[in-house]
């Protein structure tokens, strides 16, 4: 690996207890290009722009993904990061169907670890806070041909992150607009996954709805997604979230989420969810909980669904009754080094990494 | 608009006997910057390479959309550009539909003409040369929210192109696959609509054809385009076209070639396209011509289809007999000002706009 250091550091301004997420970023970030056919060598390097002409293909055929995920800082000061495997299985399954280069173990693995310990002093520490970390896989290449490009760049940039606490929302379920076609790219964490899914939302946020329920295009009768979320319904004591598909993202909140639940006794269907089904069981009196799960805030609780021109609210419930808080909690106390992590699921950042690269 | 000239042009080295499509680049390109609410104002510059991190929200989010267009020169050195009022609308249409802001007419269109006629040595004369037009917009806001961009860039560059001309290929109906979904953004020319047809044209490819015809994604019994293309089938002497939708993009070459056909008194019949019907059509012997429209090669000719494990071949017309090429010949009489323009589609770029912006 390439070792490039800021001459410049700016985390001396950086104040661990003011600061705004997703817009500040560490010192440094991983690259690594690819071109006639293979991968070079990674790099660490100061965070900062690059020079891509309009012409570049990123900006218009659009071949990009990438991850999401969080680096975790305890009260020893020692840094994780969660079920990062899981991550770098996913931006290869994505890159696959953009017809992209798979990025090396190497590359995303150690680039990772690399990153996060030469900025660890980035990682803040406290209730809720943590460094978001960002890889992702673009097109470089510079030409108007609309084609698989010859030339990519895979980056890892990050930014410290803030409380998980998000209020509780209301959501409105699609009955025209979807995100994902049967046969597209839907499962993929692809760049234009996001944009297309903007006005919609925009459109929902103007019935006074802060997110959408995603629902299939072809009838809109099923639980697909929930704004950039996964989404969990609980009717009675069950658990249901749609099984993952070529339309879903096998999100890793949602996978440890699964695994959380199992794991307290609470049973948890992983199958088809319908609107009609949830619905009726609101009228039943029997749907307690609808909340989505992602890294950004891990749990998104909703406090009301919208469908067609009606608004369900839903209980309110305690911290201790509802599931979607509870398993939250189980969550970050592993992702956070307060509890035990019978999964394995925590992997420590190693101390001077740099030395041995 | 601002006006800064390259200091070095590189026209002096293009031989417009001699050179490819799509990498070589004119000497200047538009640019016009929206932040805080508005854009700003139009900038012709020398082209290249612009500074993005790889927090850029368009290399994230994927919010970036483009338009194809054409500049012909004539015998007598004139330049025209091709119903440029429609790009304009249309990449208004997809701005809009990917939550960013429409483009202001003066950018576009004047932007368009200041371009072509500062660069207009790099128009190319002769059969089938013309200089292929990008503009595009795209996110520029540098933030890791999953959230609609701040800031755009609205660019114009162009490269000189070849001949139309291009061998008759082979393509595959989709059964699996698919490019869009119903309330999605098939109809806007979004960048991660390329990204996503990459994947199963390669495995398409893989099987011996070149392009896919792709089909609604719920059923795969409609026609909706094929490749980057419209489709157009002809079944004895009537040409059928999939009717437009959220799914199908609104082509500039696909509507010329409609009212083309109108104009030579042959039968058009824009509406559901089924693959059952093309497939008993070829079966009885009536299934005459299937080809794709669109800027970049004006038609592309198909000689087979294949569908599920069969490969159907087409009759070999002669360029007289074949609609698609004659309409071609007729699209192109009028781009080139060889002929005619009855429906005011050619739109001449004056000499010397530069002095009176």
């Amino acid at each position: 690996m390439i070792i490039q250091k800021s001459d410049n550091p700016r985390i001396g301004s950086f104040d661990p207890e003011n600061y705004s997420f997703g817009d500040h970023f560490i010192d440094h970030m991983i690259i690594c290009e690819y071109e006639n056919g293979q991968w070079g060598e990674p790099k660490l390097m100061p965070y900062g722009p690059l020079p891509f002409s309009p012409a570049n293909m990123a900006f218009n055929y659009g071949q990009a993904c990438f991850e999401g995920m969080k680096a975790y800082k305890d009260k020893n000061g020692d840094v994780f990061l969660f079920r990062p495997e899981k991550n770098f299985e996913r931006i290869n399954k994505s890159a696959t169907r953009l017809a992209m280069p798979e990025v090396p173990e190497e590359a995303f693995m150690q680039g990772l670890k690399v990153l996060i310990d030469a900025d660890r002093d980035w990682v803040p520490h406290g209730e809720g806070k943590s460094l978001y970390i960002r890889p992702l896989i673009f097109a470089t290449e510079e030409a108007l041909k609309a084609r698989i490009s010859t030339k990519y760049m895979f980056a890892i940039v990050a930014s410290p992150a803030k409380s998980y606490y998000s209020a509780p929302v209301s959501v409105k379920i699609s009955d025209y607009y979807s995100r994902a076609s049967s046969g597209g790219v839907g499962f993929a964490k692809a760049a234009g996954n996001y944009a297309a899914s903007f006005y919609p939302t925009k459109l929902a946020n103007e019935e006074g709805y802060e997110q959408i329920i995603w629902t299939d295009d072809a009838t809109h009768e099923n639980f697909e997604e929930s704004g950039t979320m996964n989404v969990f319904v609980r009717i009675n004591d069950t658990i249901y979230t749609p099984a993952t598909s070529d339309k879903i993202l096998d999100g890793v909140t949602r996978d440890s989420f699964i695994q959380l639940a199992k794991k307290r006794g609470i049973e948890v269907v992983v199958g088809d969810v319908k609107v009609k089904d949830v619905i009726a069981a609101h009228e039943r009196g029997e749907l307690k909980e609808v909340w989505g799960v992602g890294t950004a805030v891990v749990t998104s609780v909703f406090e009301a669904i919208g469908y067609k021109d009606k608004k369900y609210d839903l209980p309110k419930l305690s911290a201790e009754e509802s599931y979607a808080l509870t398993l939250q909690r189980d969550l970050v106390a592993i992702q956070t080094n307060n509890a035990e992590d019978p999964f394995g699921w925590r992997v420590l950042v190693e101390k001077n990494i740099l030395e041995t690269v």
